[in-house]
């Protein structure tokens, strides 16, 4: 028996919604506010939509589905989304790929499994007021009362203590403190809850999250961008410009700061919590975002041989970079493995439970610079390889990062092309996912040579000015002025920025003397990481062809770690051992370097 | 047999001079720039240029010399300067009060002897550079180098690392690392000097010094005023305009540490010393001067019952403050007593001797408020009073500070009156010292009443719109347009603050079940301390009348406390046990004062 309405709970993002009997799965994730892929518009040619009922009732197999679905995917029950509809309440499993580019950055709100041992714990005090015949200090006075409590040994910086004589007058004299180890790093009034801040510094984007540190809970999240961009769009060009100007790297800090610090007051604004209850803070970066963070020198960074100021995980006053929390909340960052691979892979490693992972697993997190880990019998093998920004759209005739009207899915079969943009709205350019596709729709139909060279006939290839161009949306289906196009200079860019990583994953595998089959998990993290299509980054090269399930895309990694690291301290002796373990590879000093690197220049 | 040429050594300044013989041991002084009081121009007619010669040969004494000088000062072989000519080579003590108020304060310019211990010591190291094989972090490449000769132990700040990569790289990879404990505070280059900042931040004055902690040598010594005073002349007007304005205290703050900042520098510049070589700070100064500092809240201080936000020694990042020094430099503060008996009053009760004493002791340091310790039997009663700033000149008409051309001494005797300027210059107004002596004299003279009201025939005593007022300088005279006189309003400025002063002693004297009599050392320190006249402080009844050689005018004791805990650090836990023992007396608490005041308001 049917019923008439029927609950569909949508995993793992965790949302249900109640819809009629027969609705398609299409429809109820978007009443859901979940928007997945739909090249084709819902009309089943697509395949984009595929998704894992776990439980419930569900029509048919359609044969639009027998046609798009794999083998491997029909013998495991996948289905297609726009196909399957509702005879029941039902929960299905949604891949990270069937949903839309925004939809899948979600995932990183996901709670991550942890246990939870904060660096700051709260101490409710109650303390006599002084009068004529008590004329005691404040501090004093709430020493004393520490003591009797066996608590003799706690410590109160200079700005933590300035707090307390208005605190312990307008509270009536009762108090919360918030304790880390013996050091009092924020005077509140009783009860207030205690809050950390991770954030991931990107160089591009930056993200913030506000932790409940008596819950683990995840209070808020918000992401921006890196308002350095201003003054230098990759690395080098900000290490350039710290150099380059006498107040330079000031100057760099300074706008970082000031943004973060925006980014907090709208994370506590939403979580309703005060900046003062925010008592400890973890931040990741790759390490020159670290160094020009805590005020470190960048220049030894941009002169060979390349090689960090520090290391080592640091704590320092999040009031000395400026960063207006608690008086006297810390920032910890872990630790840098090298000049090119710095806390931020850390963090991702950690965000994707690779402390202690056993198999061997190759872990990358493409961005400008791409971070590889190789883990294979005990060795921990790491290096950097300069990917480019490529993937962020940059460097591409009509490339943009990944925001509403940016084709973020592109299929081509036969003469027709199918594309998806973010948000579902106009095209108005090509995000890193988006062009990706297109290289690996134009490899698969046979129209680009293994140098990059577009050839062949379609009704999209134009040539002008001796320049062959594949037209993905032309001025006339956009409602625009102008085509949107990839050309020979474009696809050479992925080139570029695939051989870059192909190379590093290669030189790893040799060091470790194994081949790309032997990795039994192949861990892709980074936002852009998480919206690539496997099938097109497998097809053009960038990724060796292992069976799928070996796969995992676990999206902002680097943030989950952070907070991993904010919540659970004895992460942070994990994160140690990780950076301690680590043999860095520099792959400037690999004599089979060029080989590889001209290897994987060219598309398979 | 004479000698044609004599060597006069001038005791303590440490002057050394050549002179022909028979020139008299004023000019010698003066060739020597050393100023003497001679109030009557070196005829020997004012007594005030006597001191003791030690050793050598003299002209005998003379008839003006048998007039001057006491029995007393006779019998223990006192001479007058000019009267007293030089035979041979000689040696003489100066006492504080024969020289000029300048002079005498370069008398903090003595080097108070200790031992050596000072919380910051040298390491040189050498570090090897990376190369291409050898790419560690260059603080992991140091710290590397230390466990090579067990100093794994060290902790650098980020502020301390930071200085790090250009450090090694400009100084071939030679460093002299400063340690405080195991925390590097600077990285130098090899062989550089350590040095020390001692502040005593007076509500009026600052007093810097620049200490070499390798030799406990003073290298440099500046004042200047405190540039508070804009804000406000004295400690609550301070404490009104950082509680009255949202950001009155951080102006405080910054205003002051501005002026440290460029204080620091001229003492570097006359050293020959970089900053990053001035490796840590001791500062002292009142409960309001030290909150201020610190960055403390102050409105406790300025709301019954005015107790202090911290009291126990603080140790911070110079940079906190702003104060800029070496990257890592941090600032120590003794302990405050109570909210008006500062951490400056602990570091002048080291800098006089008091650290361990065991006569019966008062110690006393007068300023806008005047702090009093008195050591009885193993007991340290202290108590605060307002003095007001009247012995600075202020609130008093013709007042000035102690500059150029301020009447710094004057003595009545018969119709006439004779006055020493600062420097000779023409006389410009009265400092603290003059109308002490201005007041003593009248009273001397018998020309005031117990109440403080002028009387008697004396042709510089003229009635003006019914006010008598006394002139110490006719407008004639000094060659300007106005005199300058002394009246009924300026005298009771003076007894309100000696009755304040001798208020605070008596209660402390009462309290410790003693009477003045019982006082064996009775210490005077500051700078209006060191160029009061005792004989008028005794005759207006501020001081008690206790045997002369009781008395010891000590300088600024408190910047000389501020060189010792600089220099030497047990004398840190000297101060901690200190304030640990000390009873404060709040003399509004105490039921006589109004009896003990009123009683002290009358001149003797």
């Amino acid at each position: 028996v049917s019923k008439a309405t029927c609950i569909v709970i949508l995993q793992p993002v965790g949302r249900r919604v109640e819809v009629p009997a027969g609705t398609s799965l299409l429809d109820a994730a978007r009443l859901a506010g979940v928007e997945l892929v739909a090249l084709c518009g819902g009309e089943g040619t697509c395949g984009a939509c595929r998704l894992r009922p776990v439980e419930g009732r569900l029509s048919p197999l359609t044969r639009a589905e027998e046609s798009e679905l794999t083998p491997g995917d029909l013998s495991t029950g996948y289905r297609l989304a726009c196909q399957a509809q509702v005879l029941g309440d039902v929960r299905v499993d949604i891949p990270p790929e069937s949903l839309t580019a925004p939809q899948r950055l979600q995932l990183e709100g996901l709670e991550i499994p942890l246990e939870l041992d904060p660096a700051v714990i709260p101490l409710e005090v109650e303390v006599p007021p002084p009068s004529l015949a008590d004329l005691r200090a404040d501090l004093t006075r709430l020493r004393d009362t520490l003591a009797g409590i066996g608590r003799a040994e706690l410590h109160f910086s200079l700005e933590t203590a300035a707090s307390l004589p208005a605190r312990l007058r307008a509270s009536g004299w009762r108090l919360r403190l918030a304790l880390r180890g013996d050091q009092v790093v924020a005077i509140l009034p009783p009860g207030r809850g205690l809050f950390g801040l991770a954030v991931d510094i990107g160089t591009t984007k930056l993200a913030a999250y506000l932790v409940d540190l008596e819950t683990g809970r995840t209070a808020a999240k918000i992401g921006a961008m890196n308002p350095q961009i201003a003054y230098g769009e990759d690395v080098i060009s900000r290490i350039t410009f710290a150099n380059g100007h006498s107040d330079g790297a000031q100057t760099l800090q300074a706008r970082l700061v000031e943004e973060l610090n925006r980014m907090v007051g709208d994370l506590c604004a939403e979580a309703g919590v005060g900046r003062e209850q925010v008592v400890e803070a973890v931040a990741v970066g790759n390490t020159a975002m670290h160094h020009l963070f805590t005020g470190l020198p960048v220049r030894q960074l941009g002169e060979s041989p390349y090689v960090a100021a520090v290391a080592e995980a640091v704590e320092f006053p999040a009031r000395q970079v400026g960063l207006d929390l608690a008086a006297g909340a810390i920032v910890y960052m872990p630790p840098n493995i090298a000049g090119y691979v710095g806390a931020d892979h850390v963090a991702m490693l950690l965000g994707a439970g690779l402390g202690g992972v056993s198999q061997t697993t190759l872990a990358l997190d493409i961005g400008t610079n791409t971070e590889i880990s190789l883990f294979h019998q005990g060795r921990h093998l790491a290096c950097s390889c300069a990917s480019g920004p490529a993937f962020e759209g940059a460097h591409i005739k009509d490339g943009m990062r990944a925001a509403p009207g940016a084709i973020e899915r592109v299929r081509l079969s036969g003469d027709v092309v199918q594309v998806h943009t973010i948000g579902g709205q106009p095209a108005v350019g090509i995000c890193g996912s988006g062009i990706l596709d297109t290289v690996a729709g134009l490899l698969k139909a046979g129209m680009l040579d293994g140098r990059g060279v577009l050839r062949g006939m379609h009704p999209r290839l134009q040539i002008k000015a001796g320049q062959a161009e594949f037209i993905l949306v032309s001025a006339a289906e956009s409602g625009t002025h102008r085509d949107i196009k990839v050309g020979r200079k474009d696809i050479n860019e992925i080139q570029l920025a695939k051989a870059a990583i192909r190379t590093g994953i290669e030189i790893l595998l040799a060091d470790a003397g194994i081949s790309a089959s032997d990795i039994q998990s192949f861990i892709v993290a980074g936002a852009f990481g998480t919206y690539l299509d496997l099938e097109s980054a497998v097809r053009i090269g960038m990724f060796p062809d292992l069976p799928r399930e070996r796969f995992r895309q676990v999206g902002n990694a680097a943030g989950g770690g952070a907070r991993l690291l904010l919540a659970s301290t004895p992460q942070r002796a994990a994160a140690d051992a990780l950076a301690r373990r680590v043999e860095y590879v520099e792959l400037a000093n690999d004599a089979g370097f060029m080989d590889v690197y001209v290897k994987a220049l060219a598309f398979p």
